[in-house]
């Protein structure tokens, strides 16, 4: 017994175990799959072709840098040299170009059509179906190998066509699926839905701990933003299972810079109190671009939806790289992927660095290395921000068509490197600000004429979290995930204020974050644990037979029924469950049954029996008749028919649990009951006699129509 | 409309802001008063008495350490200098001695007195209080002001009397009655328990932040050990106000260091792999300590409640003062403060320590700093080993005898502790090791015989997690508070393995961590909601009356009982809550009413009219009564009592939402059900009939008679 119980917990761990290291072992092969297609955009490795340019050039003697910090060696053919075109030119830019064009739109091709083709299931980044399923709804195949394998390799093309979409999203479904299949391995967690459940969560977690290397920060997205229900081992369980992930990507370290740490920050100047006041301009910009996005992505989604253009998936996608690379290659700062420029973003200039960002001709070398005290800024600077500026517009632009085609993408570090963008543009313009009015009354306490208090480094950060706090109005969990993907311990005040800051804002325009509106939009049965019901209205107000219509509530009874009126019953009616009553006259709730059983049920008494149509059709089992005779009333009659050859018993597919509400119960307890015990459905009874019956869809619908009346009371009465 | 539900939103940011400023603020006091409390015991700053030692030696010339690294110098004047005494010797060690036993005594029956007096909530670290206070149980003056002070107070003086407690634990406590103060300002909060419990939530976390500077740890540890119930909007509300306090104890930076990280680390040595296998073993001693502890502790405290030594509290505090520092002054590592402690055993040795711990004759400087390769142990080291070791042996004795007595006491710093002493002295056992055989397999690939791969001082964090993870089975919380305490990103794998084998070892000998325990042995209503339920039993085997018994339930009807019956009752029962039925014979269940309502009901009554005893008592409105004329059958009835004018109608105090459950319902959805919704009590019926009553404390019952004849059955029958 001992033993059963230890293998019982044991299959838990591992469970999340075998979970973990599978989604870490993918994320990686992912993270090498894409920046080799990436690279290949570019040029090959003509001695080894399986490498991408950093590989290429690891041993070469010739290393150079561009414009950007890019790598360049002799080794690493661009497509114009592997054509014999040496010469920089405009010859040269051209065929660049054009090679460019021609791959992204070939991984495009190819990841649209794997989707369309074997799994329509991976497109998008499963996020909103994940917060589905958790809250107890089953979406056949959603987690099978197929989503899983396809949406692997639609995501590494995906992401290598240059489209303005992330891959970290969808790592979080990818866990999922990894989940789904090892759970039925054990079967104590293959065979129960709710115990899945946790498995998933777990998986949710390690999803976002090997995107991001985050594991605390993957449990409490977990936590907050994924999982309907989180029981206490649930919790242990998805933090072994984020820090098993994250320690496989760690050791196969697919990046190449040994770092647990993505984005490895590490400033000279600490931040200054006066610099709140851009951090929460950059969160009210944050909340601002959140409810924008949620905005026009929602309406131009419903509009594909509507539309003739749902029938063009494909050709959609086609059109969608094409246009992206033809604007995004000329412009370096887009033309590099978002993760390295997110990177580049939010490092400090440092002394080697001799791109444009970096132009601070009087710049005085702190400690020696990084440029602590910078001065004014050079024309670089100035053509930068111009560029950086550009790339803003473009990725605005083009992530609010990108997200919802049918390609594996999520919108994480898109956001981000919006946000990112922004942040180092107000960064720069305050710290000129800073370094030109050193005695202004901000600036007087912090600030001096010969060292430089601003780090426009950090402002890319904040802005990064401020950005993507709009658009997921995620909380704890953002800032925990953006200090261990930067391992900056002492900015959190900093991200904190930026996140808050972005979800008050975009609170005021648009409830619920990106992924909420997703799940309205696609209309999934998903009743939102987050917002409180404050409204008056009790469970009769919402039940179903309404008083005010005629119809009357399809009701089993529990012994008077013969089989002919069962089965018109079923025939009527398309419910999945029924109540059983006592009687007609007397309708106290006895208990509930399947659809399902009683037709089984009526289909085996068919085979057995003729003549059935007159038979009753009595929902006791003999032995308890007996035991409750002293107590029922109602059971002289009872009694009458089980004399009766002609009864046929099945009292055993009698469910003689359900839930019952009054009718005078507050809707707050019915939706409180609802979401904590993941109910479908509640009985609703007065005096004990069954009066009408809540489901789960008559709760949302009447949450959403309260909230409706709600705003258009607020809007127009007013 | 808006406006309000601003202020409604602002109201609770507005509280937790409150509570973690003035959690900071109180935490910061206490430490300052400690430090400068516990000096005293060892001399005064004769120039400014209100100086610590430290604070005092800040600006002289000729300061110099003794051998365990603490400072001296002329301003400082030590208990025999300041009697005249400035010869070393047996005469000013003795003197010095006496005066820190006086000091020590002193300071704890201060304590003691205090608590006895003022506030006996005081006492304890209050952490099981707190878990049985948001688990929905009320303890009025529990989280009062006068609690507050006396805390604070009495726990200077505990701490600084040298008894094996430490301050951290009752931080918790302390921010949770600034909370449940603050929450009086906001009527939305201190009207209503539930809400008023979120605060508290709030608060908790606030006080393991400001204890440890940990604000993701805090808001980890309300989640996962003192919180019953977590919305999602306490997690946010949580993190503020932890990251708030924390702010303010670093700006206040009582501990003059400076920094955000009481015990900093920066190992010059990665931690290897091998390594997993020692930090495996001091997971299994913590394990085994927590176990050892909480069944001692427990027996000791149940002793203390049984005999006669429960009545003399004072006395046994004052002895155990004086037989604490009798023991501990002569041992430099118990005579100094546990944190002291914890700090210099977490430390790497450096270039200056010139404690013996830090003995290595032969040690070679790796990056002139801190001794990366140290070579084998000097003679001071093996003295070290031996003054720990006795250390050890102390500490875990007065610990077990020291945690449950009346004075405000916390066990997580001596848990630390105890860990860190052993972790230390095992550290070094293998450090040695690999030092000596270098070619072992284990050691071969990390280590060589020109520099060390064991860093001692990781081992003694690890052991500080282990054994504090033995003795409060915290996990996910466990680790992130080690890693926010020490600034170790690096080094979640190994406190995360130490933490996971000590709670699972633990788990083996003691279900639940210490604070459970004393739960239990306080008998605090409080149901778990972390161990799941897993027995086949059904309502109708837990409800009341049991079916076997022949008392019948307490119940009123909702038309047929005269004034002078439902009088009756209420005196022969003390029920808080009565059912009311349909009729006698019917006894289908209307509502509920509460015991109090009831009686004022009637006493209202009582002053209003004469000749009261024959009155029908009925619990309906006439506007219900109308509405429903046409869905009741029992309604003629019904009417004909409206006619009557002795009818006193009660219905606006009927509760008609009661919370319902079949007696076939499994214990598992109802159990489910109570720790979920909170629930204090549910009637069961079947077929509608009322047939039993379940409380909360029927439940907890149960539980504990399944458990422990399931125990039974496995040590017993097998």
């Amino acid at each position: 017994n001992k033993l059963l119980m230890y293998h019982d917990a044991w299959s838990g761990w591992l469970c999340v175990l075998l979970v973990g290291l599978s989604a870490g072992v993918i994320a990686a092969v992912i993270d090498i799959g894409t920046n080799w297609i990436s690279h290949l955009k570019h040029g090959i490795c003509l001695n080894a072709f399986w490498l991408n340019r950093e590989q290429c050039c690891w041993a070469s003697r010739q290393l150079q840098y561009d414009n950007v910090n890019s790598e360049e060696c002799p080794e690493w053919f661009t497509w114009p040299q592997v054509f014999g075109t040496y010469k920089k030119g405009a010859g040269e830019f051209l065929l660049s170009y054009i090679m460019y064009i021609f791959w992204s739109t070939i991984f495009a091709t190819f990841a649209v059509l794997l989707v369309k083709v074997f799994a329509p299931y991976a497109c998008g980044s499963g996020i909103p179906e994940i917060k589905t399923i958790l809250g107890g709804f089953i979406i056949r195949g959603y987690l099978g190998k197929w989503t899983l394998l396809i949406k692997s390799i639609g995501m590494m093309c995906a992401t290598s066509a240059g489209l303005i979409l992330g891959k970290e999203g969808p790592f979080v479904h990818i866990a999922c699926c990894c989940g789904n299949i090892f759970s039925y391995l054990f079967p104590k967690y293959g065979r129960n839905e709710a115990k899945k459940r946790e498995i998933l969560s777990a998986a949710a977690a390690a999803g976002v701990s090997v995107a991001f290397g985050a594991p605390i920060g993957g449990v409490l997205f977990s936590l907050e933003e994924v999982s309907y229900y989180f029981p206490y081992k649930t919790l242990w369980r998805s933090f072994f299972c984020a820090m098993v992930g994250a320690l496989v990507v760690r050791s196969i370290n697919p990046y190449g810079n040994g770092h647990d740490i993505q984005f490895s920050i590490d400033y000279s100047v600490p931040w200054a109190s006066f610099e709140l006041l851009p951090f929460i301009l950059l969160g009210i910009l944050g909340g601002l671009w959140g409810a924008f996005f949620i905005k026009t992505n929602i309406w131009w989604c419903r509009f594909r939806k509507n539309s003739r253009l749902g029938q063009y998936t494909i050709f959609e996608v086609v059109c969608l790289a094409l246009i992206t690379a033809i604007i995004i290659y000329p412009n370096p700062y887009t033309r590099m992927s978002m993760s390295e420029l997110i990177k580049r973003l939010v490092s400090q200039c440092r002394v080697e660095d001799m791109i444009d960002l970096c132009d601070y001709p009087n710049a005085q070398f702190y400690n020696g290395k990084s440029k602590g005290s910078i001065g004014l800024a050079g024309p670089g600077v100035h053509h930068a921000i111009w560029k950086l500026f550009f790339a803003l517009i473009v990725q605005v632009v083009l992530v609010t068509f990108t997200i919802g085609v049918k390609v594996p993408s999520g919108l994480i570090i898109p956001s981000m490197s919006i946000g990112a963008i922004t942040g180092r543009i107000i960064g720069i313009i305050t710290e000129q600000l800073a370094i030109q009015n050193p005695t202004f009354i901000l600036f007087r306490h912090d600030c001096s004429k010969e060292e430089n208090c601003v780090t426009p480094a950090l402002y890319a950060i904040v802005g990064a979290c401020a950005f993507l706090g709009g658009v997921s109005k995620m909380t704890v969990s953002l800032v925990v995930i953006m200090f261990e993907l930067t391992g900056g311990l002492n900015y959190i005040v900093p991200l904190m204020a930026a996140a808050m800051t972005a979800k008050w804002i975009g609170d005021g325009f648009v409830r619920g974050g990106i992924y909420d509106a997703h799940i309205e939009l696609n209309g999934y049965p998903f009743l939102d644990n987050k917002e409180e019901f404050n409204f008056t209205t009790i469970a009769a107000d919402v039940m179903r037979p309404r008083p005010e219509q005629s119809s009357s509530l399809a009701y089993l009874t529990q012994n008077g029924m013969t089989f002919l009126e069962v089965e018109n019953l079923l025939k009527e009616t398309t419910h999945t469950l029924y109540p059983v009553v006592v009687t007609r006259e007397q309708p106290y709730l006895v208990g509930q049954i399947q659809r399902r059983d009683l037709q089984i049920a009526l289909k085996s008494q068919k085979m057995q029996r003729f003549r059935l149509s007159q038979s009753l059709i009595q929902f006791t089992s003999s032995s308890e008749t007996t035991i409750n005779s002293d107590y029922e009333v109602d059971n002289q009659n009872e009694q009458r028919l089980t004399t009766n050859p002609e009864v046929i018993r099945i009292g055993n597919l009698l469910d003689q649990a359900p839930i019952i509400v009054t009718d005078q119960t507050p809707m707050e307890t019915v939706v409180d009951l609802f979401r904590k015990l993941g109910l479908r459905q509640a009985f609703v009874t007065r005096n004990g006699r069954l009066r009408g019956i809540i489901t789960k869809k008559d709760i949302l619908r009447h949450v959403q129509q309260l909230t409706s009346s709600n705003t258009e009371t607020t809007y127009y009465d007013n």
